[in-house]
């Protein structure tokens, strides 16, 4: 917060907040905690998962001399500009709980008209509230709509093997939880009041609320630092397939950058990412670079088709796991863990390890020369 | 210019006048070239003198997804901080005349003294405007001392083998040219008088100057891009040895920021382009890097020891001509350039045209793949 609680109030101070400011703090930082702490010679990894994870490959690529190597874990450099078809999020929203029961996904499909037809009825947003034990009375379908999409996305991106007792409690894979939840309604139940279940899984698995905020007055947004930066270098364009379990919506440049404008005084620069990184052809471009990246990914998590998913040369390798979900890999280690998690993490020690002694033999090699 | 003639006002403005947003700048145009021309697959390779040098290598090492090679003249990237001893630039200066003539040397080095001696004198500064022609009468030694510190700065930097027609006119090995002059003096001439007229060969080789403006009033001066990014990022101490032929100094960084603080209210950042850039070690950080660049260095050049003179890697060449100057590969070719030049321009073409046929072989592995 360079200029403290003031950091965030206009484009002037927010322009601060980007990708290559965030990296050149970690540089200074780096340098600065080796020389405190008088580690000059130490091989430092750079670590991270989703943003922390594009940031880490991005720091490996532009600070070599800095970092020996990075871990990214479900890092989507690749979900800029028309890399990644743009619908590719919302399938795999869709195809992790199509694969979990095809009713499930095919109820949530259809709770959207079921949504739209109720709150267009006299009362229906008064019953609409009602449903959702709503803390105060819905005024639109909008926040209903919000509410219910974060839930499903979410709990996607979280489908992890074990339970989470940290922050948000949920259970071991939530998205067949809430499949289950779904599907174990008597036949006649509504759509709408089966997503409604299912969603309070995700809010409240701790069964703590007694009411749901679910509309969120424009005080309680407020702006955040991730908007900003979507609104102007991060730009990820992302549209809803005919197939996907959400209503089909396309992406429209035009109305985003008018959005952006309105809220942050600020036009977003679409193509600013893949030209400062690069992304197009990835396998090209690092082929010969200095290496050095893992890039984790687990199929569960709706960014891993954003992610590199093969490796491109035999020093950037992409680990994928079927069942793993966004970042998995940097949960806390439990006794539950499954096998498959465990094998991913002993590899990307056993892989890290490789960098840190090739540096060591490097540095051994070049002080005889 | 980003805020046309109001850029260079102050250090608001001038903030956008780095190396980074250089940088950035490039990879802008070069990506909006290739789409307007419609040759989004074209290999690009960048070529720099000087600091134009150091921004082609360091282009390579950031954006090597926008250049497959980078051809880097004279650039003295390890300038900075600690890496070269502080004193070698004005040793090379030195060793250039001392190797055309020790007496000419000797000459240089005893008229420093010579001068502050006769300045000192009553009349002393009215004799000196009548020796050196100044157009105006001078106020201070100061600027006898710095017109002649630069002609034979600037002479060891442009000492080419070839005469020069462009710009400023200069006869073939301008060094041995000099010193000629000086040596060519009957015996009881003053040191004086024959570095006066070294110095006018540098800056009147053409004949046409009838007086010189050695007095710059500080409007003649301004403000110059270069004194600000040297004041800013492009921090390079150096110094006077004992060796050397100019009057032993050392280097303050304390006094040095306070002069950049007085002149453009910003604080130097001494370690920022080790930083962002590397420098330290750079054998070891570049071994394993994408590679594809010629550093190439003409011994004669003053920052010639400020740069890559020895290879790093198959793909990281360092070129060094002994007789070579500041990037005299990119000066026009004559029918007189000596054989060693040319082979240097032959060595430079054979590599990188090597570098083109990689690419276009990686192209077409990747796209069979």
């Amino acid at each position: 917060m360079p200029f403290g609680n003031k950091s965030y109030k206009s484009a002037e101070t927010l322009g601060y907040l980007n990708s290559q400011q965030a990296l050149a703090d970690f540089a200074i930082l780096i340098r600065s905690l080796k020389h405190n702490l008088s580690s000059e010679a130490s091989p430092v990894v750079v670590f991270g998962g989703s943003y922390g994870g594009m940031l880490a490959a991005w720091f490996r690529l532009k600070y070599p001399h800095i970092a020996i190597g990075a871990l990214a874990s479900s890092a989507p450099i690749l979900q800029f500009d028309d890399i990644t078809p743009w619908s590719s999020f919302y399938d795999v929203v869709s195809q992790d709980f199509k694969e979990a029961s095809l009713n499930c996904y095919e109820v949530i499909k259809g709770s959207w008209a079921e949504l739209e037809a109720l709150s267009a009825q006299k009362e229906g947003l008064t019953e609409l509230s009602r449903t959702f034990r709503a803390c105060q009375d819905l005024h639109s379908l909008d926040s209903v709509w919000d509410w219910l999409w974060s839930a499903f996305v979410y709990t996607a991106m979280v489908n992890y093997p074990t339970e989470a007792n940290f922050m948000m409690p949920l259970p071991a894979y939530p998205v067949q939880a809430m499949c289950k939840i779904i599907d174990g309604f008597p036949s006649g139940a509504s759509k709408i009041t089966r997503v409604f279940a299912a969603a309070s899984l995700y809010y409240n698995y701790s069964r703590a609320e007694k009411c749901f905020k679910l509309e969120h007055g424009p005080d309680a947004h407020g702006l955040h630092g991730w908007d900003w930066q979507a609104c102007t270098e991060m730009v990820m364009p992302m549209s809803c397939s005919q197939e996907s379990m959400f209503p089909p919506s396309g992406f429209s440049y035009k109305e985003f950058a008018e959005d952006c404008m309105k809220t942050f005084g600020a036009k977003p620069r679409p193509h600013w990412i893949t030209t400062e990184f690069g992304g197009k052809r990835i396998d090209r471009a690092l082929k010969r670079s200095g290496g050095n990246i893992i890039f984790s990914n687990g199929m569960q998590d709706p960014w891993s088709r954003g992610g590199v998913l093969k490796n491109i040369s035999s020093t950037i390798i992409a680990l994928v796991t079927e069942k793993g979900a966004h970042h998995v890999d940097f949960r806390f280690a439990t006794k539950d863990d499954p096998e498959w998690l465990k094998e991913l993490r002993r590899k990307e020690v056993e892989i890290i390890q490789g960098w840190i002694d090739q540096y060591y033999a490097d540095l051994k090699r070049l002080n005889n020369e």
